[in-house]
């Protein structure tokens, strides 16, 4: 492999660049889930990040090491929602022009969001166009350069800075996690974290989650190599919607991980409803699947300290609205 | 006046007394409010606290040191749902009993949860019958206890604790707040509060946020007289509708406040909908106030630093989907 692999001291590097930039996102504990879990759980809220996802860490990281000079047409992404309003807020941060390549079906407030961040959006169609082309074409054109969503070093470095943080706050109140839960895409977060946590505590199981059907990273781990889902859409998990792990991602995961636990859309908005009542928290399905995976006992976490990450909360109001009331209809 | 006030060192005792089981709940900063605000402003997240509000910290207080031998019936106390929560919790934890008394037309979800913390509900009619009287009758056929809902030093002192991490959260980003804002209805919380903010910095200005139509304690101060409510209900902050200040916060509150601040319910709902959008938080319309004031620019805070307190989420599910469905339906 050409490119190198993110090491400990990256994810060092790029909390320095990040300075204050990022928040930095509570652990937070709460005596119900405990309960409920049967053992420690701690939440890294990451839906409370600038841009309410994580992903503002990678694109940042990335985006101030583009050379304006090399690249006066300033940066290009493509994405379903949280990576775009990532690198739209660090491009407009750092003084670039920013264009995202958008699926016309992502939620309408990723889109309008993104646009207020002040990137140009270019829509394209998930099934019939082929996103990597348009934005090649759009590089190629303007003189820009792409930030991918996760196969790049300095993006999996800067997502990993929220690992460091939260490995950094349990210690602060006295927890070394035995298992760490983080949702996967195309696996730039969990990657990240990955490195932080081996660090820090080489003992702790790493477990991906992901949604079913589209448990790409799962079946890699399993097999040892790359797996491809059979669907481009069709998950309420629609951050979650990447077709195979990245290059560099799947490396890291191989490494670090134990495994891929998979939950249900139905798992994954009961988790949204119960960050919701018990939590007071926003978090959007893809968001919420370490929680799904928990509330949902995918794992024997009894007596055990078990650290989660809830990766974003830009989910659209009418979807939230209707998972918040769904039960309280049935009862 | 019989009782003492409470003091700085009752708030400490108190801390000691909750120990770990109240949450040290996270001072949240976030680059689009401070951009909005023009300003720092430093959101304390009592939202995320056990039960779902501030509630849990007084209530603890008191209920800790409620003798069961002279109170075999265990505790009574009457709230339209936040303090009935953090009561009932506070005596499960105790192994006490507790009965509260609620009105008839409280948030289902808040009478729900009540219940699900192990309390017996005992419902009254808001118009027609004193809930008071029906609380005495409570305590002397059954040898309990009354926890009042604020104006009790035990109570004040615990909702203290919020005030001391806050101010301490503040300290540990380099921040001294110049303005402190948090909503009142009879007084607990932000009397408390200032206590804490008054011992580590005299000069920050301290002002009350309340819903237009019940700013009991806004006129009280403005008089230096107890003043009160016309209404009894008709607010859509419904943790907010105490008809006039109590005697020791009212006391507490005219020596520490520089005054009272009003909002409309739409400002309010405006404030629960950017908490969803852009904090990713659940907040209720009556803990969302201070924020109201903030977006509503009831003060001019550029340049400043702001610390607001977010004091509850317990919103009904229903309440908070048409909240935040509602400017996108107009759009």
């Amino acid at each position: 492999m050409a490119t190198q692999l993110p090491t400990f001291a990256d994810l060092l590097t790029a909390r320095r660049r990040l300075g204050s930039l990022a928040c930095r996102t509570p652990l937070i504990e709460h005596p119900a889930l405990n309960a409920r879990a049967g053992g420690r759980v701690l939440l890294k809220a990451e839906n409370l990040q600038r841009v309410g996802a994580f992903k503002f860490r990678g694109a940042y990281n990335k985006v101030a090491q583009v050379d304006k000079a090399t690249y006066p047409g300033g940066v290009v992404a493509c994405s379903s929602g949280n990576h775009a309003q990532g690198v739209a807020a660090a491009a407009s941060l750092l003084g670039l022009r920013s264009a995202i390549v958008m699926p016309a079906d992502a939620p309408r407030l990723k889109i309008e969001r993104t646009r207020a961040f002040g990137a140009e959006v270019v829509a394209y169609d998930r099934v019939t166009e082929d996103r990597d082309a348009i934005a090649r074409e759009l590089c190629a054109t303007r003189r820009a350069a792409l930030v991918h969503p996760f196969d790049d070093p300095d993006v999996i470095a800067g997502q990993g800075t929220a690992g460091l943080e939260m490995m950094e706050q349990a210690e602060a109140v006295g927890a070394v996690p035995d298992v760490v839960l983080v949702g996967a895409s195309g696996g730039g977060l969990i990657s990240g974290i990955s490195i932080a946590v081996k660090e820090k505590s080489p003992s702790t199981l790493i477990y991906s989650v992901e949604p079913v059907g589209f448990d790409d990273l799962a079946r890699s781990l399993e097999s040892g190599a790359h797996q491809r889902n059979a669907a481009l859409s069709g998950s309420i998990c629609d951050a979650l919607l990447a077709v195979t792990p990245g290059e560099l991602t799947f490396e890291v995961a191989r490494r670090n991980l134990a495994g891929g636990l998979v939950v249900t859309d139905e798992e994954a908005k009961v988790a949204v409803r119960y960050a919701f009542e018990e939590l007071k928290l926003v978090v959007e399905p893809g968001g919420a699947v370490s929680l799904a995976a928990i509330l949902s006992g995918k794992l024997s976490l009894r007596g055990k300290t078990v650290a989660a990450v809830l990766s974003g909360g830009n989910v659209d109001p009418h979807l939230f609205a209707e998972i918040i009331q769904e039960r309280r209809q049935a009862a």
